[in-house]
């Protein structure tokens, strides 16, 4: 590709709400342009890039004899009436109507496209296990795009659909899926990546894992064992409960605590640490509005995707003066507070000498002491956990990490097959509903978590795998007719061995082609220039390292194979 | 691929609403499935038919220089705006509105978003001309989706937006375009298509050609010279005028003609040719309702498109009694007609001693002579051309054929940079609106079009060029041991080679395998079977041809590199 036909305009700054270093890189080197919040159109720089990550994700897919197909973007309502989707999905999901007026939605995920596909289709075992595949555009209301190809409302994704006659089988599988997903990952230059443990979502089923790029821009966050391979998305991450003397039995006694309302206020007050108190945090079923109250140590956060999951509801802060029932303040757990779901996290359990609301303005109690002043059946785990908290599985201390989802795969059950109908006969003959697992892959994340992890101040530093252009040429003095010409002459000679090349033929000073080559990050650039030539040589600069080498003109094709071959070795 | 993993079912029978023979057998052979109205999920052999298709487009728009790039589905109201299209085209845009009340629209076409990503970032002539192109998901909310893959709602197509300084560069970019695509209609083995002159319809421009895909199942009509090159869509085919005696002079005389009303009935009546009778056509401006009249020779019909030109408005026929102005009945082309569009057909210039109405009921006036009994400035060319006239060109006989359109080229001219403000300063410092061309083909309407071009009545004959796998194992006896064995070393051996193999591993009878081997119709199918292997055989058969070819073992590889071969040749 010659850079004097290419339709991008690079630039020195990126726009002001670009702030995370992969949406500006992608700005500023014209990969990507705006056409509404979080939508992008990708230029050949950044589609070039997709389409290698797309092949590689094709291959590693294909070898766990996958069949690539396409479900369409455009589904009718009936398909997500049957899965129940149609309705639990909210506002990210669009919706239009046809000139039929026919409801139609925007497919963000197709798990009812693949099931539809396949009912019908297949009917005895003997098909079992099988997976379909495809990489498609997909749309998603997100209400905060942000950073870029980070967070989009439109993108292309890799969504593969597997159908098992055992939940053994489909767990089998699943192992092969995060092994396959490894290496891709791997293969695209995602030089760190984790995957984590995570919160099935809208998905429905249990067991899911979220490969994440490590980075301080990521919004997640990742609880990550440091001893053993104890890693959890923050939203499932389970809390180990810490030990403290628990010895104390002295009576309750209620004391003066005026003004002081919060945790911090009460610990300065009495002169005590947050760790032996226990504080209330209201919620409300955001369906039905009634509260929830949960019961924690004072110096823990309720994790709210944890509480979601034990009151099997969606919820909403509550502020307590919002409602009646609770408005009272200090709020403690002594016997009959008049809510009818309380949830004691495990971190009070058998708590001694503690400090809690006594349910009445300016006034908190003393000693108090779970399991003798109150009963409590069921403790459960809704806590956040803390940087520098215990491994659950291992009692080591755990860190906390930033991170980017870039894939996430999931262990589904029966849920859509057996709302949706799709039945398989057995060996036995009996009718059963396949278990299915669902595995995804965004790809326009991929191109921003790559750029994520491979930068430096000048620009992207592209992995060879899948960078747009393996070489990038400047000729210094375009207008020297002998730097023309052997310019050329490479450019042509390795778009003959298939090495894809992208050559600086704009007549521009040297400056401003080596920072757009910096900028756009290939893995090797070339420099012919008059005083080179004048030595029969050619300079060789790697991104990555930053090494430079000078060969004579003809060892230029050896020495690059050797540097090519080397650099790939990582992604194999 | 193993035909036991295939998620697809084939079948004796098609659903009665399967009428067209491409549709038939996609879904006989289970290549797609219907989700709703024109919308439909590719099983893994139509998906890799259409990856292949689009690899060959790919190369034929690289060599020309394009740039692959991919504009959103999902566009916003504002982009559609500029162009004023969001207003000028109805119902077949799809529209929703985001979780933030945004107008969306769904793309059709994406001319908005092609002038969008270079306006801004393409300022100066030196970077012209230059072409952008996606192989991107569409929607167009057809009221009459029908054919399986011919007319559906949702497709995959390629478009590309060429941008050029001069009419003449575009011009000489648009033969390329044209040169490319007989190049990939070609090379994908349409082998019976033209290209005709078309109508620019709703994306503006003047020139623009289709190229059609030739089948009697086609709904478009193309004129077709016997002796020259000339092929128009009948859209805007031109009319040859005939040679008529027009020495008659007699003058006009009232003749009554009671109940006649039809050209037929008059023609009966007063015994005489429909050639010699003119006859009016009443059409209304589709936004006013104002009344255009046409005056055409008594045995033509009006071609819509081109009235549609002449008169620049979108038109929809008229009965004559729906408009009191001309209510009267036998309306003929007499002075002081009450309305204000008269459109006069070349048909009817120079013509004398005709019948034409007496704008009365029960009359008729002969004797007419175009001329001297009215003065008419301007005769437009507004009449179908109908099998047998003669070539505009050349004089020779026209004939009449169907086709599908199976892509289309068209010269924008700067519509789009004009009304979206795209300029680009041009050698002398000027800001110019660069010129356009866009070319499109839709991916899915070639894959069944090679179909309609290429079948049997047993199934579909693919090109080896965009056939899912080229060859196609049928081990006959599956169970034996010796027969299973060699079957999978082949079929090992084949993928190693890089050929596209699959292998039908069913425990099946030979002739349900057979059957399914035409149905899919795979360029080459081979069989192993235990008699055959007795005699160190193997059986090769060419779907094309019938051909049956039987080979030693040893030699087997060699014989099929030669097939292939020779069957590439055509598609190069």
């Amino acid at each position: 590709m010659r850079f004097s036909n290419l339709v991008i305009e690079t630039s020195k700054t990126a726009p002001s709400d670009a702030i995370i270093i992969s949406h500006v890189l992608l700005v500023r080197a014209g990969f990507i342009k705006r056409v509404a919040n979080g939508i992008y159109t990708l230029g050949m720089p950044a589609l070039k890039m997709a389409s290698k990550i797309e092949n590689i994700i094709r291959q590693e897919m294909d070898r766990l004899d996958g069949q690539e197909v396409k479900f369409p973007v455009v589904m009718p309502k009936e398909l997500w009436e049957m899965s129940g989707r149609y309705y639990s999905i909210g506002r990210e999901m669009a919706r239009f109507k046809d000139r039929a007026d026919h409801d139609m939605v925007l497919g963000m995920t197709h798990e009812e496209a693949a099931v539809h596909f396949a009912m019908n289709t297949i009917s005895s075992y003997q098909k079992l296990p099988f997976m379909i595949y495809q990489i498609q555009t997909k749309f998603r209301d997100e209400p905060r795009s942000r950073g870029g190809l980070i967070r989009v409302r439109e993108f292309t994704m890799k969504d593969a659909y597997s159908f098992h006659m055992t939940q053994e089988d489909l767990e089998k599988y699943y192992y092969k899926q995060l092994e396959a997903y490894n290496n891709i990952f791997r293969r695209i230059g995602m030089n760190n990546f984790i995957y984590v443990q995570s919160d099935s979502g809208m998905m429905g089923g249990k067991i899911a894992h979220e490969f994440m790029a490590v980075t301080p821009d990521g919004e997640d966050e990742l609880v990550i064992c440091s001893h053993c391979d104890y890693k959890a998305n923050e939203e499932v991450a389970e809390c180990q409960t810490d030990t403290f003397d628990n010895t104390n039995d002295t009576p309750c006694e209620e004391v003066f605590t005026g003004e002081a309302k919060t945790i911090e206020e009460v610990c300065q007050r009495l002169n005590i640490e947050a760790t032996n108190t226990i504080k209330a945090v209201a919620y409300a079923n955001k369906e039905t509005g009634e509260p929830i109250m949960v019961f924690i140590r004072g110096d823990l956060e309720v994790n709210e995707s944890k509480l979601c999951k034990v009151v099997r509801a969606e919820i909403i802060p509550l502020e307590s003066t919002e409602n009646p029932a609770i408005s009272f303040g200090n709020i403690g757990p002594l016997a009959n507070l008049p809510v009818k779901t309380i949830i004691y996290d495990r971190s009070i359990e058998n708590r001694a000498g503690m400090v809690v609301g006594a349910n009445k303005p300016e006034y908190h109690i003393i000693n108090f002491k779970v399991g003798r002043d109150i009963n409590i059946e069921h403790f459960h785990d809704v806590a956040k956990v803390k940087q520098g908290q215990r491994c659950v599985k291992c009692g080591h201390e755990l860190t906390i990490q930033n991170g980017i989802e870039i894939g996430n795969i999931f262990q589904l059950g029966t849920k859509y097959t057996q709302s949706m109908g799709m039945t398989v006969l057995n060996e036995n003959g009996e009718s059963i509903n396949p278990i299915m697992g669902c595995y995804g892959i965004g790809v326009g994340r991929a191109i921003a978590s790559i750029i994520q992890n491979s930068h430096d101040a000048n620009g992207m530093i592209l992995p060879i795998s899948v960078a747009p252009w393996t070489i990038h040429i400047c000729p210094v003095r375009i207008d020297n007719e002998e730097v023309r010409k052997l310019s050329f002459d490479i450019y042509d000679q390795l778009q003959k061995k298939g090495i894809d090349t992208l050559i600086d033929d704009r007549d521009m000073s040297p400056g401003v082609k080596f920072a757009d080559a910096d900028l756009l990050g290939m893995p090797i650039r070339l420099v012919v220039s008059p005083k080179l030539i004048a030595n029969n040589e050619i300079e060789i600069k790697i991104r990555k390292t930053g090494e430079v080498v000078i060969v004579k003109i003809d060892e230029l094709y050896l020495k690059l194979d050797s540097i090519i071959q080397n650099l790939m070795e990582e992604y194999k």
